[in-house]
């Protein structure tokens, strides 16, 4: 059968790529260390310097906000913090509703309901994984209007205060046209970056596009601090709010104290920073490897019948977080089984997120047509790629 | 004057216990790694389990589990999402007040805000310096009434949900008069053992009393992981709920995404676990120091005019997390010179926090009349804790 063609077809490229040795697993997306990290992390324990004071952090966020080009940096917990004191700092409120992608983790979604603000699910486009700007100006048109400078749902009422933006698996959303549609509705643009660290848009690097914008350092992304995330803005005043409120609001004081609005504490630890700044010191070096073994699958997905591997948008330079192919639409039924099949012979493959609007929590919240969306969750394969992968490649 | 004396004598009695050297500044309260904080840690880098997944929590719960005796504990980012997750799980929902001491650290009451409930201040008693049941109890029958089986506040008409007791710096509160007035008011009891690991009401550990109890790992805690916190329960049931929602709800599974509710990422990394690790394997030697210390204190301060050094309530054994002086009411108004004199002599001391009720953002939240509190405040001041400065005085 033509499915099985496909199915093996997929499995002897991945293999290929890979050189894959059947009794070695190959997880999706595993962390590299081989730089600084144990230096780093060491004094922090030589010197008792692992919590909440330290010089790691200050130097993780200048180093962060050097590598993006956006002004300012606040190290956090990880990433859904980010979005969530992003979404505060935005201005979303209870009762407000907030515009993200069907197509995303669920991160974003639960940060709107920290605020007991309502998630609006919107659609995405087939060239860039991200919100389909045109189709979101259309659809506002129909269903939002204006009343002084608030965009309004017509059905519910509510106030639609801001769109979140994913770099979905690391390909830049097309922040222009998003922007345009901001300008027509007066939304506040809020970039999730948690896949994008180290990918441009229009020769930019994402998350200096929103007010504020979120990244991750989870272990499965490019860069990791164990658990980690950072706000980054290019207002003074947003960061200052930022870093304020990610330490409890405590006004400074050697020993007073003082807090002077409901705070959190997202601040992120000195240890973990640690292994951020070893790591950020070889971010060029992992953004070379993970393009160049991007361009090994494009080449060994290239004539496939059936499939094709997800090359980054025109306007982009993406950092490839998790390498993408998509099965046609007529061969999506073949999905859970290369899964099964790729898993059971130990290369780590995923499908992408349930979409958020059918999760329980979910269900009843606002939603546009999502016909790519839904095209894009059953067809959608994530393959290895961890940045040490492609390091052979670099080097041939 | 005599309160030049009080000073003189306050700052002699500290020298002499910390055999203090002028330059070398003594810190409140330090961590000290002397274990297998680098082996372990080391290992997490080298096999990359840094962040989500690695056997470091398990082993970090299982052994809080073990030292505690409460049968269940989850690792958490830190004590205030440990205390939001508490109060989640105790049933406190928008609207609801919780009552809450006016003298502990902001997170707790910040807590309660992020599930938009009202915090709801309590006096604390001179004895325990935690809440003061006695007093809760008349005042509820004063000011709340029962219907079915809530109790509600009568001027604000919002239903009482939970009382939050803080083991203040390490001293249990009395946690049988409290739970007398939890069944009388069908309150449900959460307690706050940021500050308790290693403290133990009438020989039983803290945290084995209230539904879900929270405990911090912060950097100035008896034990750190860098940041960090656990969650607690006797109950399974509740355990298991507190892992799921701490893990953003993901249903588990290889590859697919599903979540069955709002979560949270509040999982504790792997390398701050890996710490912990390492730092609970010298709790008893960390206690030991700590109570080591306090005694010398307490012989140092014993017949001094004017201030007196806090012991633990009788039905207690305490960490000692803070050690804490008292200066006499008609003395109080020296307190913040002593703590410019001291610090200014690089003697780490501090007054407690400023009582919640009288920061901005509580302002309007309800209260009781907070005599005790107010006393507290303005005469307590903590004094140098590290646990490795009690080191000397067990080996004598």
């Amino acid at each position: 059968m033509r499915e099985d063609l496909i199915i093996s077809n997929v499995i002897s490229a991945l293999k290929s790529v890979l050189k894959h040795d059947e009794n070695k697993p190959i997880a999706l997306s595993q962390p590299w260390f081989n730089g600084n990290e144990w230096k780093y992390v060491k004094s922090c324990i030589d010197e008792g310097w692992v919590s909440s004071s330290g010089e790691y952090v200050d130097r993780f966020e200048a180093n962060l906000a050097e590598f993006t080009g956006v002004k300012h940096a606040v190290a956090v917990v990880n990433g859904t913090a980010a979005l969530h004191i992003s979404l505060l700092l935005s201005g979303v409120k209870q009762g407000d509703e907030v515009l993200i992608p069907a197509l995303t983790f669920v991160a974003g979604a639960n940060a709107i309901c920290y605020l007991k603000a309502v998630p609006h699910f919107i659609d995405s486009d087939d060239k860039s994984l991200g919100v389909d700007a045109n189709k979101l100006c259309s659809y506002l048109k129909d269903t939002a209007y204006m009343k002084g400078n608030v965009c309004y749902n017509k059905k519910t009422q509510r106030p639609i205060r801001a769109v979140i933006a994913v770099h979905t698996f690391g390909h830049p959303a097309d922040l222009d046209a998003l922007l345009e549609v901001c300008r027509k509705f007066n939304l506040e643009l809020i970039e999730d970056c948690a896949q994008g660290l180290g990918s441009y848009y229009k020769n930019i690097h994402v998350g200096n596009f929103g007010k504020v914008s979120a990244f991750s350092f989870n272990g499965n992304k490019i860069i990791t601090t164990g658990g980690g995330g950072a706000v980054v803005t290019n207002s003074l005043e947003v960061a200052k709010i930022a870093k304020h409120i990610t330490k409890t609001a405590k006004i400074p004081h050697p020993w007073f104290f003082i807090h002077d609005s409901i705070g959190y504490n997202y601040r992120m630890p000195n240890i973990n920073a640690a292994l951020g700044c070893a790591q950020l010191e070889n971010i060029e070096k992992f953004l070379k490897n993970k393009r160049a073994l991007a361009k090994k699958y494009q080449e060994a997905f290239e004539n496939l019948e059936g499939v094709s591997f997800f090359k980054e948008p025109e306007y982009a330079k993406s950092n490839y977080w998790l390498n993408t192919i998509i099965l046609n639409e007529e061969y999506s039924f073949i999905r859970d089984l290369l899964l099964v099949k790729t898993n059971s012979q130990k290369i780590g493959t995923r499908p992408p997120w349930m979409l958020l609007n059918k999760l329980p929590m979910f269900r009843d919240c606002p939603s546009m047509d999502l016909k790519t969306s839904e095209y894009l969750e059953k067809s959608i394969i994530n393959i290895p790629s961890s940045t040490f992968l492609g390091e052979g490649y670099v080097k041939e």
